[in-house]
């Protein structure tokens, strides 16, 4: 990594990406990102041209990714100050403050600012988890990350709905255990679910997390990608999970 | 097989369904089930007690293949009455009249003669296709099985759901094209999906086919299933496959 020096408050750490020499500023206290992350930032359509929208971006770990795949404009918003800061400095850290910008703030006023329609492709790994206060472990940072707490999935799917142009694209990781809420909201705000994949951790469990790619006012077909297989029966990642996750990553499907 | 016999159509013939020495009457001409109606009669929960129905059932394959796994009482209902016919003479000729009730009849009309909440478990192989007339190849039973010329995929979940008991099971094989279409509407009519499996011919291709399940008035979580595959590297049928296809197949979760 060639990284440019940047402050780092307590408890954070510089972790490498693994790709095209990024870092990024990781705090176990704060926010780390997820294999989720990193797989969304591989699986969304991204255009070249236009404008990319990160929501609920955390550390910035996904605008941060995504640069490595476009020269288009990337814009994040965070509505925590603290994660918002850490996304910042990661971002001056890899020399990227000419294409990522970081906004902290609001997802669902953002339209007020922008306008409706603003973004060709929006990417977000919303929190998981319905707010049920059941979870006290949590700090209220991680509290905020994982659960419904500032947005529910459907506040995040309007939010989403309002900002995508026509035809724009809205990419999201999340919890199969949500997937028929997914689906109903989605359609229910005309991003209308697309492409399907489901990842399990191994060929004969279930899926644990699904990434799914809805197109604004599209029509309704479903394309449903291949499993996304992370271990082989040796307990070994395969060799696709590999090659998405760990750098050898092409990409082929790019606009 | 060991089969009484009844008297065959032009055109008919009887194919053996490779488990409980049970056998099918078939015709290109009218009606031939596929590999869907066979997995679905694995995937769906099936009660030991209560009150079954197979819609759209056709030749009457899925009524007489869940018969190995229950001494329930079984209705299936088809609108086309040379199907129907096709299924009670395939009723007969197995000797299971007194388990297999074949009505000919209109599913969205039912209920009247029902009532709501009559029946514990629904299965439904519905046509996979819209209605557009650009099939014009198939013969009128042809197009009725695979068409939504007598009943609309809204039209089957709307009938499943008046159908069901409250916390009754309700499965369905599709195309995943059409999968947030069916999620959708499930919810609609409040049989919330619960458990899903895709099929994918081989492990790197895209999804031909869906099996899912809804429960009446159920809390929305969905168990999202191992994917099923078909052919191996090698071409050949996988194992869990071959297990569920043909007849090695042994039941572990009724209730």
């Amino acid at each position: 990594m060639k990284l440019k020096q940047i402050s780092l408050q307590p408890s954070e750490r510089i972790d490498d990406l693994l790709t095209h020499e990024l870092g990024i500023i990781q705090s176990e206290e704060v926010f780390s990102f997820s294999m989720d992350a990193v797989l969304l930032a591989r699986f969304a359509s991204i255009p070249r041209r236009g404008r990319i929208l990160d929501m609920c971006t955390g550390n910035g770990v996904i605008p941060i990714l995504l640069s490595t795949r476009t020269s288009a404009p990337i814009e994040a918003i965070e509505i925590q100050p603290r994660l918002a800061d850490m996304a910042r400095r990661s971002v001056e850290m890899n020399g990227l403050e000419q294409q990522i910008t970081i906004r902290e703030g609001d997802l669902r006023e953002l339209y007020k600012e922008t306008g409706y329609g603003a973004y060709d492709a929006i990417t977000v790994n919303p929190p998981y988890m319905p707010m049920n206060g059941s979870d006290v472990k949590l700090n209220p940072y991680q509290a905020i990350a994982r659960h419904e707490i500032h947005c529910t999935l459907e506040e995040v799917i309007e939010a989403g709905s309002r900002l995508l142009k026509q035809g724009g694209k809205m990419s999201m990781v999340h919890k199969p255990l949500r997937l028929a809420e997914i689906i109903t909201l989605m359609s229910r705000y005309r991003v209308e679910p697309k492409v399907i994949r489901f990842v399990h951790p191994r060929a004969n469990m279930e899926a644990n997390m699904v990434l799914i790619e809805g197109i604004r006012d599209g029509k309704p077909e479903v394309r449903l990608k291949p499993p996304l297989i992370v271990y082989n029966e040796e307990g070994q990642y395969c060799d696709e999970f590999m090659d998405i996750y760990f750098g050898s990553y092409k990409d082929d499907e790019e606009e």
